[in-house]
């Protein structure tokens, strides 16, 4: 049995996360930074929107004597929601609204020193995503929509505004660094959906930019090594 | 609180596996196939031999109720261990066997299903870690000898045999790789001691391949997800 030996960090979300330690993944990186300071858990489930992984959230968060103690919960889904009726991905904004200040006040309740942070969906290349859609068997219509998905991105920030939290406008960051051109979205989505290393790049600054800024004593240099630098070891050890 | 939602692979070691989320590292690749099956533990401590690792390993494997059960156990020690006198790292060669095979049966008291993996240390570039170490302040002489850490190597295979527990022999994987020439070996390590992507790779091959064939049930591929695909979910999950 694995002991809990240090906290951790739980990055919970629909398969952009899932696929987050995919090489230049953002979860690859974070892992790779808070070595021996916290664990980074990948929470991520591909496909499910904010219904679905509201039961599944509330596993993860079960309370269990000895289970390590989340100090950040990055909350990353909307991707999902976003899709258009007829998909059954699909949830109503004022409902993914209710389910994204949910999730935050599960969060809260099992543990108010958590720091959250939340995500928003990647901006959606139709052109690209439409041409993966077609390939599928049988072919698919287009059930994802750029505007559509920019409305619920706006609708996280505003969740972090009213519930106090902090947010990553992904969303924004990637569209900025495309200037604003969905052609050159190609570069930061793989299949105009989910993110390229550059993609994730832009994720992982993004978010190491919050929480050095907004909660700085959780920077992994910041953070002191669960167990000794090998230098500090005694020979009698 | 992050509860136990699933079973864990634990990557225990040196700064090799604390180093394995790096980019192309093993460990961030083994997260990535097992996502959504099991979480993999980033037990890496650099610098260590087995005389610091060993209170280290009953600290990670203590009695806890709820701890998610260890699957897989990956033991990687060595490289400190055959580092050569006056090196405060060096352990004695039967010391050092002595020490892995307590770790091996500590594993078992703790939980006999847990299948185990050694794991040997990589072969020593001479030329590159002298130059490595004289660029230390103060410059540092040569402490890894090739045929010292040869010899901690092939005492891992030695004491798998022994034990009956699986063994991986990165050694020789990466010896052979580099058609048992030391020049050859810049490609896999980085500094003379520790592994580039190149090497990361081997190893994670032949960890897989190891996995495939005497832990078949293991395998990625034959692990169902810890939560159901999303196609799976009704509307009324």
């Amino acid at each position: 049995m694995a002991a809990t030996v240090q906290d951790a960090i739980m990055l919970f979300g629909d398969s952009i996360t899932q696929m987050g330690w995919s090489p230049g993944g953002f979860g690859a990186r974070l892992t790779d930074v808070y070595c021996r300071r916290f664990d980074v858990l990948n929470r991520g489930f591909g496909g499910y929107n904010t219904k679905w992984a509201m039961p599944v959230l509330e596993r993860c968060l079960e309370p269990q004597q000895n289970a390590p103690k989340i100090r950040i919960f990055v909350l990353w889904l909307g991707a999902n929601d976003a899709a258009i009726l007829p998909s059954r991905q699909h949830v109503p904004l004022d409902e993914y609204i209710n389910n994204i200040e949910s999730m935050v006040r599960l969060v809260r309740t099992r543990d108010e020193s958590t720091k959250i942070i939340l995500v928003t969906p990647p901006p959606i290349s139709e052109a690209m995503w439409a041409a993966q859609l077609k390939e599928n068997d049988p072919a698919a219509q287009l059930d994802r929509k750029f505007d559509t998905t920019k409305e619920y991105a706006q609708s996280v920030v505003a969740v972090a505004a009213k519930m106090g939290v902090s947010v990553v406008d992904v969303w924004d960051r990637i569209w900025t660094a495309a200037g604003a051109r969905q052609e050159a979205l190609s570069q930061y989505l793989s299949d105009g959906l989910h993110l390229t290393a550059a993609g994730y790049a832009i994720a992982y600054d993004a978010l190491m930019e919050n929480i050095k800024e907004e909660h700085a004593s959780l920077h992994y240099e910041q953070v002191n090594p669960t167990f000794p630098p090998w230098p500090e070891l005694g020979n009698g050890v």
